[in-house]
């Protein structure tokens, strides 16, 4: 391991955290709601603690897998700590480890709150909460290639560890210039999403919020309900905006590039479409049938709301889904572990791997039938690598293990198995909300420190993709 | 599709469960206890089933991992279907469904039942709904394999397709002594529970129905209590026999022909034992810490009895669990998907199985850290072959989906989270009972006829690993 890279790095990560903190800040000494001291403190830690770390170049700029996973694992430790600050030296959390829990669930983009009375912060917090998704969704390492010049070395691995999905691919031949696009096409989208809510009569920080908050496909709202008492207008608007976000973002660089043809050919970007679709339909057929609401207008608004907001890990709600028929809320189970597109900024399995997981699983059955005809598992016409799939499957095998532990370590607080069970869900694939205790109009503030931290870990290993994560217990990682 | 075969091979199965059929209606001729002709209806039937469908031998004796496959999930299916005419005939279950729950539940070696009051079957019934946990156990066509000569053809097919675990090898170069050699174990060991049951005082029928039922890791009591009311002594040689079964019978072979270092060197013997020993500790702990029995002895018997249970899906209870802390069950949650060894009646993915995903996930890490060092996966010494572990992640795949869509199917019903989940969990594991409404000291009566016949097909694709029951709705499988 080369420690004085991971550190340079770390330093960087500090470095950008500390600048967006700026944003905050200034609102903060603007409006004068009381947080500003706070805001101007974390701030000049994050940044004293980032110049710091990188101040002093490495020399041997040798950075190969490991030192990748370790930048970002410890990048996304570090930033989270000092992000966690404002919120407990302003003394709007009742402990360091429920602010901790509360931006890792930002950063991370699940939207899982500790918080019960969302409408008591101030407007800098609520925005910092916000931002952290939208710093989350994208990755600030990958904010990182996209401004600095290249810091030589292999930075591809950065761009690896912490994009989401099993195959990332360079957009353009030069990495610089591929962050570039993709923190551009977010940046757009953003915005145009903001201008839309607010067309929709929304105040300016809460479009700046809520905006931010659905770009990451974080969840983080503004009010307790979340998005219940929004106007149908506005719940369109993110419901599609969610979606959105959701998507593969090489779509759009295709649309950009003119080429709408290999954009819409895109396997996993069809995949997306068709599940999306399916699982809207069956939840409207659910909720009408049972009568939960009244027109099957009203049932589609609802079912494509909360698919859109599952589906994605967004994690709002336009209504508490917890008291929804039981075949509904299967659904929404469902789609939580498929999560959205790789190369979006969604969390979940990534339908990638699951159109990976469904072929490989046919090849096997025509196998068993067809012992001799050998058959190749293609993805977009091409044919998908043995250890790209080996990988995807020891994805699936982390997904379970770790999935197991953290039921077990999470049932010791002694809740019920339904919150327990969509707790873990919730948080290791970065949705927000489970069932039962941890549903949408719950929090999860009543859980014990241990249970926090375990959820924590779970965050940041479904955020980074797992291995980042679990390598850090990996002793090898740490060898020089 | 060779056609022929399979119905050849069906023909023998039915010959094979009539004539297992005989032992019950000659127990209820016997005793007069009023299902006399009820059973020996149903035994006529399937005996003059089986002859007709086997009298004419197949002129084409060609036999692939097609037709394997179609004959044991077709087998299954027929046995099933006649298996449950007793019951239905008799009236003791409300309708053909239940009757057949009863019986899939039965064969499969489940033990969920759909009695609410199983004290009031006579006993012929009862003998006939532990018998079947002992057909199941070692299955069906293994038994003809014992005592059929060859039929010609590749019969390891029939093998390979029926017995549990993800590479089954023989025992000694010619099947048929194979599967002799694991029906020998199976009876002695069988036998000798019973002996030991009776030496506690058990009554002979009861001792029979419980050493059958242990034997082939199924479930059904003879008590709606299960063994709750039973004393200590006969808790103890349950829980000790149920280990015994969840054992691959490879080990009690190596220790027939006295190669005792081979069969103590078996991986998956070893890490059953460990996962098996540190459930117990967990259970103990935690029982023992939330006050549930009052000495750390009496919570280490409830918690080996009922890990013993569930980790060999056996199914038994000792005390209603459903009851007991969250940690408690989740530890008994987590071993009902890791299930007992393969190669033995047990249930479950298998231990060999969570062997390989753990190694195989183990070898990704240190690729991730070593790209270029090349690490085989190894088992008892010997590198297992891609093929085998691609086979095992299809597995993998296919579980996941079939518990998704189970699921789904199941929450149609409208139970809670808990109840639909472990209704799933239970069945598809083959272990029986499961939490909520379902639990230990629960019933399946009250489920929709949907949710039935959705829980069976779980329970016969989980008693034949998955494939030969998915393969049916493969249109390949049906092609001459």
């Amino acid at each position: 391991m080369n420690y004085s890279i991971v550190r340079y790095f770390v330093g960087w990560v500090l470095l950008a955290v500390g600048a967006f903190m700026l944003i905050p800040t200034a609102l903060a000494l603007i409006s004068g709601d009381g947080v500003g001291t706070a805001f101007a403190l974390s701030a000049s830690l994050a940044l004293a603690a980032g110049f710091v770390s990188c101040c002093v170049k490495p020399h041997d700029r040798s950075m190969y897998s490991k030192e990748g996973f370790a930048a970002v694992s410890l990048g996304w430790i570090a930033m989270s700590l000092v992000g966690a600050l404002p919120l407990w030296i302003s003394g709007f959390t009742p402990s360091f480890t429920d602010a901790l829990f509360e931006v890792i669930s930002g950063f991370t983009t699940t939207g899982a709150s500790i918080l019960t009375d969302v409408e008591a912060l101030p407007p800098s917090l609520l925005l910092w909460r916000s931002l952290t998704h939208w710093i989350g969704g994208m990755g600030v390492l990958m904010f990182l290639l996209a401004i600095l010049p290249a810091a030589g070395g292999d930075n591809l691995m950065l761009m690896k560890a912490e994009s989401p999905g099993p195959s990332v691919g360079k957009l353009v031949p030069r990495l610089r210039k591929t962050a570039v696009y993709l923190y551009g096409i977010y940046l757009v989208l953003t915005v145009l999403e903001i201008i839309l809510l607010l067309l929709g009569n929304m105040s300016l920080l809460d479009a700046l919020c809520i905006g931010l908050a659905t770009a990451g496909t974080g969840g983080f709202g503004v009010q307790s309900d979340s998005l219940a008492s929004s106007s149908t207008y506005i719940q369109v608007v993110v419901t599609a905006f969610m979606f959105i976000f959701g998507v593969n973002f090489n779509f759009y660089f295709y649309l950009i590039i003119r080429r709408a043809k290999a954009a819409f050919g895109m396997e996993e970007v069809r995949w997306y479409l068709v599940i999306f679709a399916a699982a809207v339909l069956l939840v409207t057929g659910c909720l009408y049938a049972d009568g939960v609401y009244g027109s099957v207008l009203l049932c589609l608004k609802y079912a494509a709301f909360q698919c859109a907001s599952v589906m994605t890990t967004t994690g709002f709600a336009s209504a508490d889904f917890n008291l929804w028929p039981m075949f509904s809320k299967a659904v929404l189970l469902l789609l939580m572990f498929v999560g959205g597109c790789a190369g979006s900024t969604a969390g979940g399995v990534k339908v990638s791997r699951i159109i990976m997981y469904v072929k490989s699983f046919g090849r096997e059955l025509s196998q068993m039938l067809h012992p001799r005809r050998v058959k190749l598992v293609t993805m977009d016409g091409k044919a998908i690598e043995p250890a790209v799939m080996n990988t995807a499957f020891s994805f699936l095998v982390a997904y379970c293990l770790l999935f197991g532990l953290s039921l077990l370590a999470v049932a010791i607080d002694g809740r019920g198995f339904t919150t327990s069970f969509t707790a873990v869900l919730a948080c290791l694939n970065n949705v927000g909300p489970g069932l039962g205790e941890v549903g949408p109009m719950g929090s999860f503030a009543m859980l014990s420190p241990f249970t926090k931290y375990v959820l924590m870990f779970d965050m940041l290993a479904g955020r980074l993709e797992l291995f980042p994560m679990l390598l850090l217990f990996a002793p090898g990682t740490w060898k020089r």
